[in-house]
C-alpha cells in the first residue's frame, strides 16, 4: 500500500497493511485471538465472581475501507458481507491477509431526471452522518457527499415528488457539532426559504439530531414552509437501511405538509409503514441502535407519512404560508452548562461553573423537581450572582411541580425557574438559545417561560396522552 | 398561633398566620390575587411573543398543615379537600382567613391484630418519602413514622399475609440520600437477614429509589431472600394512592417471590391489577407523576403480582435459599462525577473532576457511544492519571457500541470502558460501588465489565424484547 493511496491510514495500522500488501478496496481476511471479556449469558453470577470466556480465534473477511476524520494509527476497518463495519486493532496477535484484488468503489451516477416544473422546490441540506456521508455507498468507502445526482441515483422516486436541490453544509459527525454549526446552519436555512423554497430538509447524524432540531425551532421563528430534519439509523447499503424511506417522508412532508414547522422525520416503529414527524422540541433519541429511535416526550408527532400520504395527528400547528415573515434568531451562548442531578453530587460543581463565568445552569433534578438541599448554598450564590438557573426533570416524561414538597418550594424560593414539561435535553438548548438573546437575567426568565417553538405542550395535551392530574406527587 | 404551635412556620410566613389567628389544623381560605404566568393553550404563539394572561383571583381552601425539614420562611402550605397540598407564598397581595376549627390530627391505632405462627416473616424498613411519612396521614399532618400498628391500621391485608416487624431506618426526602446511606442501609438489610427474615421490604422515596435499589444490587451479594424497594407515587390520603397495593405487593414478593434479588415494585400500568417487580439494576423512574413511573430498561421484570399471585417473568434469577450466605460489600466511593455529553460541552470540566481527586468519571455520550472530539484529550489525561473513564449513553435504551464509528474506537483507543447495555444511572452507581471495593484502576476496569447483578443483559434478552441486531449503527 502506497502513502498515497493509505485513505487515512498511519502508524501501526499503515505499516500492517504495508506488510500484508493490502491496498483499500481489497478482500482481506484477518485473523485475531480473542482475548476481550465477552458478556454472555453464561457468564452472569451473581456471586460477583467472573466467569471467564475461553480463548477463541475470531477471523474477519471483508473488504478493507478507508480511515476518515480522526482515525488513529492502531485499527483497522473492514466492511463485512453484512454490511458492517468492524474496526480491529493491529497487535502482534492479529494476522491480515489479502484474499481478494479489490475493485475501485466506484460511484456511477445515472443522468439527472427531467426536473417536473409542476412540482414543488426542495432543498436538501446535508450536515454529515450516517444517512448524508453513506447515501450512495456500495463499495466500502465512504463518501460524505450528497449530489442531487448521487441521490436520485440512490432514492430515484425523489424526482416524482419534488424539484431537489442539494448543498453540502457540513461533513461532520453530528457529536462534534456545537452551537456554531447551529448558528451557521440556522442562517443557510433562511437563505434558501428568503428565496422561495418550498420547503427544507436536513439530513443530520442521529446523534445529536434532536439537539439541533430544538436549536432550530428556536433560532427559526415565524416559519412559512416547514423544515425537516432527517437521519438514518442504519446506512443504506444494509438491508435494513432506513436512509431512502426516511429521506423521501422528509421531502414529502417538507414539500407538501400542511404546518410550517421545524420537525424531525423517522421511522415510528420498527417497520417501513410509516414515518413519524415529530415536533423538533418534543422529540428524544431512546435508542442507540433501534430505527424508531427517535421518541415523542409529552406529546404526539405532528403528523404521519403513510402510503405516500401526509396524516395530521394534532391542529396544534402553524400553517404554511408562503408570505409569513421568516424572524431568524440564530444565536446560542456557549456559556451555558448541565448540572446533572445524583445522590452524591458535588455542589462545589456549581461553583466552578459560576466562577468559570457561566451564564446560565441547566438542572437536571429528580422527580418532580428536586435536587438535594446539599445543593441549595451553591445555587442561591449562583442565582445571587445574577446567573439563571432552570430545573427539569431526568425522569424526562411528565411536568415538573416544584409545589407540592419542600425541596420544590425551597428551591423556586431561591429563584430557580421550574420548566414544566420540558425534557432536559431541549430545556439546555432553550437556556442556551435565551441566553443567546439577552444577557439580563430578569429578561431571560421570562423568555424561558414563553411558549416559543411549542417546547410546553399544553396541559390538556398532557393528560390527552395519559399524564394524570396537575399537581400530582411522587416524592 | 403561639411560637410552641407553629409546627415549622417562622418569619413572614408565621407572621401572617399569627395576624389572622391561624393554627396548624384549621380550616382556612388563601385568597390570592394571581401574576404568575401560566402556560396555557392560549397563550401559544410561534412567533416568540409572550400572550399575556389576564389576572385573577385565586382562592385556595383546605387544613394548615405544618412545614417540615427545610422550609423557608415565605410559604404556608394547605391540604386540600382533593388530598392535594398547595403551598403558596405569602405576599401583600394575599388574604388568609380562618374559616373552620381545626381537629387536632388524631392518629388512633386499632391493637395489633394476632400474629399468625404460620406466615413468613418480613421486615419493612422505612427511609422517608411519600410511601413512609404519609401512610398514616389523615387530617393534614405530616408523620413519618412507621410502626407495625400504623401498617396494620392502614393496610390490614397486611396481617394475612405476613408477620410483619418493621424499622424506621431514615426519614429524608430520598433527593438527600447519599453514598453513606446506602452503606447504612445495606449493613441493616444484612443484619435482618443473617436473623433469618424471609424476606426485606424498603419503603423509599420515588425521586431516587432506582440508584438505591442499584447500590443494593451490588452491595448485597448472595442473597438467599428477596430484597424489595418499594415507593409510592400518591399519598394514601388521595382517592389514586398506590400507596396500599404497592405495599402489599412488596411483601408478597417478598414473602412468597421465588427469586432472591434486588427489586423494585410500583404498578405496572395506570390501573390496580398488577405491581411489576423490576430488577434493581435495570429499572428507571421514567415519568415525574404517574403511578407507572418505573420503567424495565433493556429487559422485562422479573415478576408480576397480580391478584395476589406471583407471575414469573423470566427464569433468569437466583433461587430463594434460606442456606445461602450473603456477601455485604457495602462501601461505595465518593469520587466519582457525571459527565453529561451536549453540543457546547466544556471540557474543561473533565479537568476541574481530575484535579479535585475524582477517581471514577462516567460520561454520559450519545448514541451509540460518542462524545465531541473537543473532550479527548481531557478524557486522555484523566485516564493516564489513574481516572476510571467509562461510557454509558444518554439514549437509555439499548446497547452502547463503540466498534462502528471513529469516534466511538478512539475512545476505546484511549482505554474509555463502554458499559454495555447499562443505562447511565445504574451506570453512575456501579462506577462508585467498583471504586469502593478497589482503587486499583485495572482491577476496578474488570470488576466494571463483570456481571454482578444482572446489570448487563445478555444479548440474546436484548433481542427478546426487540433490540434489534448486535452491531447496528446510527451515527
Amino acid at each position: 500500500m502506497s502513502k498515497r493511496e493509505s485513505s487515512g491510514y498511519k502508524g501501526e495500522a499503515l505499516k500492517a497493511l504495508i506488510n500484508a500488501g493490502c491496498q483499500v478496496g481489497d478482500v482481506i481476511r484477518v485473523t485475531r485471538y480473542e482475548k476481550t471479556y465477552t458478556d454472555k449469558p453464561s457468564s452472569r453470577n451473581y456471586g460477583g465472581k467472573p466467569v471467564k470466556q475461553p480463548c477463541e480465534e475470531k477471523a474477519y473477511e471483508g473488504i478493507l475501507i478507508p480511515r476518515s476524520e480522526t482515525g488513529d494509527d492502531k485499527h483497522i476497518v473492514v466492511k463485512l458481507k453484512s454490511g458492517y463495519n468492524v474496526g480491529i486493532r493491529v497487535t502482534p496477535e492479529v494476522k491480515i491477509e489479502k484474499i481478494g484484488k479489490g475493485t475501485k468503489p466506484a460511484f456511477a451516477s445515472p443522468p439527472l431526471p427531467e426536473q417536473k416544473p409542476e412540482l414543488p422546490k426542495v432543498i436538501i441540506l446535508s450536515t454529515g452522518g450516517t444517512i448524508a456521508s453513506r447515501v450512495d455507498y456500495r463499495t466500502g468507502a465512504v463518501r460524505s457527499a450528497l449530489s442531487a445526482s448521487d441521490l436520485y441515483g440512490v432514492v430515484p422516486e425523489l424526482s416524482d415528488i419534488a424539484r431537489v436541490k442539494t448543498e453540502i453544509v457540513f461533513s461532520i459527525y453530528s457529536e462534534n457539532l456545537t452551537q456554531q454549526h447551529w448558528k451557521q446552519l440556522a442562517k443557510i436555512v433562511a437563505e434558501h426559504i428568503w428565496q422561495g423554497t418550498d420547503g427544507v430538509v436536513i439530513a443530520h447524524g442521529t446523534d445529536t439530531m434532536a439537539y439541533t432540531a430544538a436549536a432550530l425551532s428556536f433560532a427559526l421563528q415565524n416559519l412559512p414552509v416547514p423544515v425537516i430534519l432527517v437521519g438514518a439509523q442504519r446506512s443504506s447499503d444494509r438491508p435494513s437501511s432506513d436512509a431512502a424511506t426516511n429521506l423521501i417522508a422528509a421531502v414529502q412532508a417538507a414539500t407538501r405538509g400542511p404546518f410550517a414547522d421545524v420537525g424531525l422525520a423517522m421511522h415510528e416503529t420498527l417497520s417501513d409503514i410509516a414515518i413519524a414527524v415529530s415536533r423538533g422540541t418534543k422529540v428524544r433519541k431512546c435508542h442507540t441502535s433501534r430505527r424508531d429511535t427517535f421518541k415523542p416526550v409529552n406529546g404526539r408527532p405532528i403528523a404521519l407519512v403513510k402510503n405516500n400520504e401526509i396524516i395530521m395527528l394534532t391542529d396544534n400547528y402553524q400553517k404554511r404560508d408562503a408570505a409569513r415573515k421568516l424572524v431568524l434568531k440564530p444565536e446560542f451562548s456557549e456559556a451555558v452548562a448541565i448540572v446533572k442531578f445524583h445522590p452524591g453530587l458535588n455542589p462545589a460543581v456549581i461553583d466552578w461553573h459560576v466562577k468559570r463565568g457561566c451564564k446560565g445552569i441547566l438542572l437536571e433534578g429528580s422527580g418532580l423537581g428536586h435536587v438535594s438541599k446539599y445543593c441549595f448554598d451553591a445555587i442561591g450564590n449562583a442565582i445571587k450572582r445574577g446567573v439563571v438557573v432552570a430545573l427539569a426533570s431526568q425522569c424526562i416524561w411528565g411536568r415538573v411541580n416544584m409545589n407540592v414538597y419542600d425541596t420544590g418550594r425551597d428551591l423556586l424560593a431561591l429563584g430557580v425557574v421550574p420548566l414544566e414539561d420540558m425534557f432536559p435535553e431541549t430545556a439546555l438548548v432553550k437556556l442556551m438559545w435565551v441566553l443567546g438573546q439577552t444577557s439580563n437575567p430578569k429578561e431571560a426568565k421570562k423568555l424561558l417561560k414563553t411558549n416559543i417553538a411549542g417546547e410546553f405542550s399544553p396541559r390538556t395535551m398532557a393528560e390527552e396522552i395519559g399524564v394524570e392530574g396537575e399537581s400530582a406527587d411522587g416524592n
